[in-house]
């Protein structure tokens, strides 16, 4: 079994941040603030954050780098275009000059879009798509305390559009943050059900990414690893809150931000971002209910990578196709299961006569366009009703 | 067979420049300099591959992409501390402001030390060993033309100092390149030899990055799949030169040189730098030599990664880890064969008589820092002794 005849990608870029990582590296922001310019630091971050403590050792290790700072924690889940506009007009009027994103996917998106806006002004509408930014960003450090939401590392940010009710992609190389410091130290205080939501969000970046046509042999080896992480670690991780075991998550999510941030995504991005837009349910949580389906829809035409994924998940494959289709999917099943995340879209709250509206919006989304698999506005009707 | 219980450092920084593959990119030189700020161009290369043609096609995207340049081709294999001051002192006079690389080891690194010193004034020898620089340099564009240097994404350059006849080592986060460029269709008039010497030097690049104790989970997705790539496409390329079999070549060369700048080195190349800088023969050559009886010396210390090394150099491993490193030791030999490499340090012209001080020289090389066994004066001399 070799897998050197790639069915990747021939031409790419690939693009990372400088990249920690490592428990108690939480005290190295100050100096990572300091070595980028700062004098001024605009730290992000939440309630919870700040409550497990968290956010002070921040403060000390900024103080201790001799940096002034302000704190901002405006910032809800699938963060809004309003919070973003207030947390830029309090980065000019406090005159900061680097910015510190700490917390999940909502904070550092917003971070990342505090950024955009500081710099470019306007309304962060006006950047929603591809390479929309000119002037160049405020330095950023995005330290994640979830694991999985690559927003750490990766070229885009999501903003819920308060008016439209839907979600916005921000994709620019220039938002890919100069530093990703992960800290797996955060996950011991995790809320219990976010480890395994959070967990299935990485799974469904590391499978996205190899089953996206834009995927290379440089993103391919980090989704791959980080497969082989979740499939090891994941279920303990929810079952016994280990350090050793939500490290390796922590390191999963880090891999497959790597992947995603420069292969893109399919299907189930493309579906969740309208379903987070209108219902401002968990990212990880809507990933988790549609990814056996979208993966059942895929797997037919990304035979070349089945048997590489088959190991991936923990299985010796004797070469036979289908047999490593019926046990990725298996696999997958009972990783979700272990995640302890919803597995019906009725169990978030979404409405069945929204499926249609839903479907539609997703012929929008950008995340489509690298899908292995076309889809019509039937085909995806049709996923959202079985995963209904 | 699961690999979740990485042996490998728990707390890290991995750094890599953007990276852009793929064959006919070597077009884009002249955009990628534009988007770094760049005017006029210090253009870095060989008569060899001006003869070849590929000067032309970078000169001629400077020109499209509207940019001036100058052509600086005063760099010889194992580059010397007086062609890099001369280069220097040339982009200075002529007031470049990017410089691009376009070449093996040898001219890359070079237009490294070119780089540091137009910033920083000086000796090249004055930024001799690890993070002496202090002023940011020019922007990098390093295009690599071979399929083992790694300097095209690395935090190291090496260049020969002419009075004391051996290798100084500089490392800084701040010599690696902005941008590394492969255009894999450059090694279609790669010589000969130097398709299989280079490939011996990725692969001693990807062995020492997984042995070292520096290697983490990021620096080894990348080492293994160099060693895929390289198991998989080495004696096919060297015996018929097919592209696609060359451009495996390509990608392996830039998977082992992320790997190891983020790594380290070991035994190998601590040996090779004293030999090169006192010899001036061809790098790949040298650790082609000793690749075998390192590799022989390290083994019995690295035993929690030989079954992912066997498997990632083609053996299905049974676990058992004495037959997993007899097949590397075997695939290893079978593999420098292939490259038609020297394969004795008498061959590539060392005297007898200096092994005794080319062992002293290799104690105070950097890469010894992270072998994954300790070695003293005898240990290195006993090496090379069964290498001579």
């Amino acid at each position: 079994m070799d897998f050197y005849n790639d069915t990747t990608l021939r031409k790419y870029k690939f693009e990372v941040p400088e990249i920690i990582f490592g428990r108690g590296m939480l005290s190295q922001v100050g100096l990572c603030a300091r070595r980028l310019g700062g004098r001024k630091i605009f730290l992000v971050s939440d309630k919870g954050l700040f409550n497990a403590g968290w956010v002070d050792l921040v403060m000390r290790s900024l103080v201790e780098a001799g940096l002034e700072f302000v704190y901002f924690d405006g910032i809800t889940n699938n963060p809004k275009d309003l919070e973003v506009a207030l947390g830029a007009r309090e980065y000019l009027r406090l005159g900061a000059d680097v910015i510190v994103g700490l917390g999940g996917g909502s904070c550092l998106d917003a971070a990342k879009a505090i950024a955009i806006l500081a710099a470019n002004g306007g309304s962060i509408r006006d950047y929603s798509g591809s390479d929309r930014i000119i002037r160049p960003l405020p330095p950023l450090v995005l330290c994640p305390t979830t694991c999985g939401t690559g927003s750490d590392v990766s070229q885009f940010a999501m903003i819920t559009d308060t008016e439209h009710h839907c979600k916005m992609t921000l994709m620019s190389r220039c938002i890919a943050p100069d530093i990703s410091l992960t800290d797996p130290d955060t996950l011991a205080t995790l809320p219990h059900e976010y480890v395994g939501t959070s967990a299935a969000d990485a799974l469904s970046h590391a499978l996205e990414s190899v089953f996206s046509i834009a995927s290379t042999t440089l993103t391919d080896v980090h989704a791959f690893k980080a497969l082989r992480l979740l499939s090891a670690s994941l279920p303990r991780a929810v079952q016994e809150h280990r350090p050793d075991d939500l490290e390796n998550l922590a390191r999963a999510s880090l891999h497959s931000g790597m992947a995603f941030s420069n292969s893109m995504l399919g299907i189930v991005h493309a579906l969740a971002h309208p379903i987070g837009g209108l219902y401002d349910a968990s990212h990880g949580s809507i990933n988790a209910v549609l990814l056996p389906e979208v993966v059942r829809y895929e797997l037919p035409v990304v035979t070349d990578k089945l048997q590489e994924l088959a190991w991936g998940l923990g299985h010796r494959s004797n070469g036979d196709i289908n047999a490593a289709g019926d046990k990725i999917q298996e696999t997958l099943d009972a990783l979700l299961e272990a995640s302890e995340a919803p597995r019906s879209l009725r169990s978030i709250g979404v409405l069945h006569k929204d499926l249609p509206e839903l479907a539609q919006r997703s012929l929008k989304d950008i995340s489509l366009t690298t899908s292995p698999r076309d889809a019509d506005h039937a085909d995806l009707l049709s996923i959202l009703e079985k995963v209904y």
